[in-house]
């Protein structure tokens, strides 16, 4: 029987993080992660089809975020300043709310070696979708390829940082400070050889 | 009891692509690829971990040729010179005797999700071990970051352009080539924006 439950998502969320935490990643069950929030497994299975979906649920929402921003930036935007938006974008998945999960998140991640691949797989449907967007745009295929890992690395550096206990910043100026350190080194590294 | 087999590798290499080419990665197994090659399954694994290692074997050798070539770059050498570098040392992974394999495998791995997914932790891999590389010379982490990424694009694409059937072009050439057009991306994408 579905019932509404009242932030259900993100009490599984907070339950299923402190479980990796505390027990690692692969003993928690989802049975365990429902009866800590309070919740059932059909409430959980409601909101992730898996516990992986809980640390990896966001991709999608990023991919599209990340589609849209450049899609619909002005056509006189530079490729710089689509990634710009696109950054701007994906801000609101990193609300000042959220910030106490992520330094769990990435540490949950880091004890795991088959999870750091699925962060990296992440990053590259990321790349890829940024990719097809700057293409849909007209950029050509090398502009289209380095600008889309320059994004993603921006975008990175941006969420480490902001993901840092101490931080205090907000996610856009963070990615926005990172996109402009990669631009520096961007130019640097187009210079032809001599 | 082991056995010296002339050109063994080579033979369990070309055995196994014929055979993941006709019934798929999935349904071969060790023992038809030896048999096929007229090799027993001990030879098979004196050389393989496993029939993945077919196909991903020569990632170390890459790190490896990607790492040294960047050490041991003159100090005077820039970034792009680096990569130059790189690209070039692994060339001889990418002999003209071995073109005739490279669209086979290329195919083998398209048609295969999970496949893909290792080709792409192998190219994050790549990207990795050459970052490592340019920070141990002193680049700083933004510029680390983003040349292995363009190291990494240029491989990608050198592959893939020096695999076509059709080509006759050696690999360096070609990914000498690719990592021009990037750099010419990049410095477009390094203009400030105004």
């Amino acid at each position: 029987m579905a019932r509404w439950e009242p932030n259900a998502r993100e009490r599984l969320e907070r339950s299923a993080l402190t479980l990796f935490t505390e027990h690692g990643f692969d003993a928690t069950t989802v049975a365990e992660i429902a009866d800590r929030a309070g919740l059932t497994k059909s409430t959980f299975f409601r909101h992730f089809a898996d516990k992986r979906e809980v640390l990896f649920g966001g991709q999608d929402m990023l991919v599209q975020l990340f589609s849209d921003a450049i899609r619909t930036a002005p056509p006189s935007a530079t490729t710089a300043e689509c990634l710009a938006a696109a950054l701007e974008a994906a801000a609101v998945a990193f609300t000042p709310e959220r910030h106490d999960l992520a330094p769990q998140r990435r540490a949950v991640i880091a004890a795991n070696s088959e999870l750091q691949e699925r962060e990296l797989l992440k990053r590259a449907r990321l790349a890829s979708a940024m990719a097809d967007a700057l293409r849909a745009r007209g950029a050509d295929e090398a502009t289209a390829r380095l600008a889309a890992e320059v994004g993603v690395l921006a975008f990175g550096t941006g969420y480490a940082r902001w993901a840092a206990p101490e931080n205090r910043l907000p996610f856009t100026e963070i990615a926005r400070a990172a996109l402009h350190e990669l631009q520096a080194s961007a130019s640097t590294l187009g210079v032809p050889e001599s």
